[in-house]
């Protein structure tokens, strides 16, 4: 987060998409054991009702940045269907990391309700 | 906001903070009657506590915007200090748009605000 703090022109307004995107990857992670990229269909379904559909290209990005951190890893499996072919499913490489991530994000969701709050009042 | 749904990549994740600024800048001429660009430093301010700090130019395009819209009107007034001086100040032009827009942006603080406790509540 401090490298883009020192973007130009940053000024620090709501959370990014990939940080939102990066907490649910690894909260799937802690409580599925594993998953493939198909189960990520999910989240886009998820946020249909508040008209947010995150973009696959960006859910993967989210997790080659958490792989990229070693929080999660992927690694082959067999595919429920097809006794002979396998798939890339991910699972969490190192609690210690993933927990201090989420911790990160849970001060910045925090921060966002706050000025969402401020504004509401504010001006309504 | 239909404009920017069209773009390429657009998920509709939270509010932009053009939308935002422009809530409060309508808010205080709604309050106010009229105010200089001056007087703007007390929305940089206000959000210092969470992190957020608008850029100077980003409430100008936010102004801008206004003014376009036909929400905001800008005149020349006497400045407060200097008796053959003026400045720029900006009022309420149209208060039935300044109206609907709040309205818009208050559905979008309700989206947003659906979409963090979701968050909150499926990772912590």
């Amino acid at each position: 987060m401090t490298e883009k703090k020192r973007e130009r022109g940053y000024s620090g307004f709501l959370m990014r998409q990939r940080a939102f995107l990066k907490l649910y990857l690894i909260t799937y992670a802690e409580e599925s054991g594993s998953y493939g990229f198909q189960a990520l269909g999910l989240l886009k379904d998820k946020f249909k009702q508040f008209g947010f559909k995150p973009q696959h290209s960006e859910i993967y990005r989210a997790l080659h940045e958490l792989m990229e951190e070693d929080i999660l890893k992927r690694k082959k499996a067999p595919k429920d269907d097809a006794k002979y072919q396998e798939i890339a499913v991910y699972y969490i490489h190192d609690r210690e990391r993933a927990k201090a991530y989420k911790r990160l994000v849970k001060a910045d969701l925090d921060r966002c309700m706050g000025i969402l709050h401020t504004a509401i009042r504010d001006n309504y």
